[in-house]
């Protein structure tokens, strides 16, 4: 399909509507020489949706124009996401993202013959890459980890460590997926930039950097996976979609944060290069549009109706999405989709059946714990009852009991806010082990409140304290 | 040799002379039930020395009971710590170290069939251990990690993300090694506790932990091998010893920070039972000590003359040094030694006979670039050369060109303070791969002045600086 086309016209294809490139003169001689090679990486960790239909636009131009394209499924990341999920389950997941991502493309009509899927797990944690990852992070300060991660990881208060390796791994992926050039969202940019810098000092080459714009998603929010209701799932119903559209943000004349109109651009656009407006002939019939600020202008011009808007984009968006729907109505694409993601009901009633070997597995939350307000007697008794103190590891270390509120009676039930209700656990064996779990989130807050993950630990009396170890671990 | 004593008997030899034990019921546990299983590690960077003798006795004491004993030859960290050495170097460093601390517990009289040694890359780079680096990354955060590692990683202003990933590595250690407890010094300790912060999380157990104190070094300074000079080596002749004594710090009466004392104290007595003075008639004669308290409290009353101590330590590090160095007058382990250290002039004169592999593995320094002050004309003539410019990469992007000092000259070379001697490379290619190396640690400073790891960039005029990027790049 690229052979038709001069190095030129590959290169306006590749590079159309993109934000950013960085490397624009590396990516014309190669395209001079033979075809480019790119990847996209996605993690592994929700349920793809329509706001995929984003970057496989793009991903679409660059198998028109010829490239080898990969995409990583990076599990790796998705398992320690949520290392709740086992990794039988991520492996559904990947099969999913495979199979739903050929479809969204086979829908799009474009040839699949130059497109690769790799999974993170399949090099990660080979021994090049691992000591490749010691090496990079042998010459990368925490600080340009920080700053590379900013925009991506998650900026929490008390950040994990693993944020501060993904720059780095993103980096090594380039080199280790055989590519010319990574292909992402601009917010990956100060990654990008992390790799260029440094993938150099490891002996490997700098590559091409290709940088989409941040798109609202069509039914307002942002382009994650997590708001699962307001999303639209790749199989959902025709009248699910029409549901969802419905509440999309889309204010007539504003054509700001506007979802809908942001798919029109970067979806229906690239695709079919023209969008038809759907409209009662009372208002002037249907209108054919070849450009989209075309679109813009009279949607600004309030010559559209949102609702007029809404309809035609879910006329176009059911045909992109009749073939998958159609694909996964196959036994095996249903029951991948079913195992792949189980209602969470069914998951919960597994775990009750069995719930001596689930400890590890099962959700880690405070209300299993039976904590109560007790008296201390120091005359020395053992007791099977565990004392919570805070303490400071610092030296001088000193460690306090913690105070129930003022007038609490032995028997209390302590509980974290939020927390109020469930059932603690009967036995005290996987007990203390779901308190080691809950003691790394426990604290001492800089108010000299006992908490947990930030939510105060209470008794119907109020908050558990302590006296002066502010900052302090609960132990 | 652990058969005839009772678990108090071991449990008293094992802790004998240890600043800490964290997890002491646990270890009569496991005397009660069976031999403990023990490890201790090392990175194989420098060379052994004397000051070894001092954790040598201690895994002297844990063989004497019993212990199962793993040392563990951390060559992973050796060559992240200096990534110039390939690991054909490193692969003889950790046989030199087997040999020498073989010799030693040999010299010292201890049995070594419960000692094992394992090299960290035997399991550091696995599947398995690797993904539970990652785990562990995604629970620990960084500012836990950063604690862990104070006393122990180089504080320095651009702290690396290694000197995070290493606690936790080292925690892992535990798991992999199946043993019940590490030993280690005092300045472990943070990494200790994070061990059994973390470890537990991970599904694992919760190890004992056994802390030497901080013993000053035979000769004065700190016990690393850093300070090739003043440290004793263990092949070093009688000669050598004599004279490295005679400079150890070893003040008449006073008692603190005296090297030569804690040799006494942590090895000496720990290993025959009894310390002989060795004096002239005509000062009292030789005494023999069977306590050491004694020792400092006569040392401490000037009973005891510096010279007559380092004369009488000189005699007994020679009787445990003698066995060393007659093991390593055998033709494979002098070629050991040669090969493992091998004389720093030896290299250059490699690395200079093959001058363009090498661009890669040699020191990589500021001199070997040619920087000149040139005048910069923008009619837009490509030129070889590079300019250099300061650039910050927030939005909104700047870039600007150095300024060489008022009344520089096009042709004034521009060096790093400390670089100003030393010949330039002759070719451009590996020039632009030096200058990639080098432009990871060029900064411009506050005071906005250019500079490579905090030395200034300057011409025989003065400092090359930046009109207002301060903290910027230099590309």
């Amino acid at each position: 399909m690229g052979d038709q086309q001069s190095p030129e016209e590959k290169f306006k294809l590749i590079t159309r509507n993109l934000q950013e490139v960085l490397g624009e003169e590396r990516l014309k001689e190669i395209l001079k020489e033979r075809e480019l090679k790119v990847y996209w990486g996605t993690a592994t960790t929700g349920k793809p949706h329509v706001a995929y239909f984003v970057p496989m636009s793009k991903i679409a131009d660059f198998l028109k124009a010829g490239c080898e394209v990969t995409i990583l499924f990076a599990d790796l990341h998705a398992y320690l996401d949520n290392m709740k999920a086992p990794w039988e389950l991520l492996e559904l997941r990947v099969q999913y993202y495979e199979q739903v991502i050929k479809a969204m493309l086979e829908s799009i009509g474009v040839p699949l013959d130059k497109l690769k899927f790799v999974k993170g797990t399949d090099y990660q944690l080979s021994r090049e890459y691992t000591l490749d990852v010691y090496r990079l992070s042998s010459m990368v300060t925490e600080h340009d980890a920080k700053k590379a991660g900013a925009e991506v990881v998650k900026q929490v208060e008390h950040p994990l460590l693993s944020g501060l390796l993904y720059p780095g791994l993103q980096a090594l992926d380039e080199e280790y997926l055989k590519v010319d050039a990574q292909f992402g969202g601009v917010d990956q940019r100060k990654i990008f930039t992390l790799a260029e810098k440094y993938l150099p000092s490891l002996g490997y080459t700098k590559r091409i950097h290709m940088m989409n714009p941040m798109v609202p998603g069509l039914t307002g929010g942002k382009m994650s996976s997590s708001e699962e209701e307001s999303k639209i799932d790749l199989l959902d119903k025709n009248q699910e979609v029409k549901k969802k559209l419905k509440k999309a943000f889309c204010e007539p004349g504003n054509v700001e944060n506007n979802g809908v109109l942001s798919f029109v651009k970067h979806v229906l656009f690239p695709l079919h290069s023209e969008f038809i407006i759907k409209r009662d002939p009372k208002w002037g019939g249907d209108k054919v549009y070849t450009d989209y600020e075309e679109v813009e202008r009279d949607f600004a011009a309030e010559q559209i109706h949102p609702g007029d808007l809404k309809a035609s984009v879910e006329l176009a968006l059911n045909k992109l999405l009749d073939p998958i729907r159609k694909k996964f109505e196959t036994p095996e694409l249903k029951k991948l989709t079913a195992s792949a993601y189980p209602e969470p009901s069914k998951n919960k009633g597994g775990a009750k059946g069995n719930p001596k070997q689930t400890a590890d597995e099962e959700e880690v939350i405070p209300s299993r714990l039976d904590i109560r307000v007790e008296k201390i007697d120091m005359r020395g008794i053992e007791s099977q009852a565990m004392l919570l103190c805070a303490s400071i590891e610092e030296e001088p270390r000193k460690v306090e009991p913690l105070d129930p509120p003022e007038g609490s009676a032995p028997g209390d039930r302590v509980y974290v806010e939020g927390y109020e209700s469930g059932k603690p656990d009967d036995e005290l064996k996987p007990k203390k082990k779901v308190f080691e779990k809950l003691q790394v989130d426990l604290k001492i807050s800089d108010e000299f409140v006992a908490q947990w993950k930030e939510q105060n630990l209470m008794t119907k009396l109020g908050q558990i304290t302590c006296k002066t170890l502010k900052g302090g671990n609960i132990c």
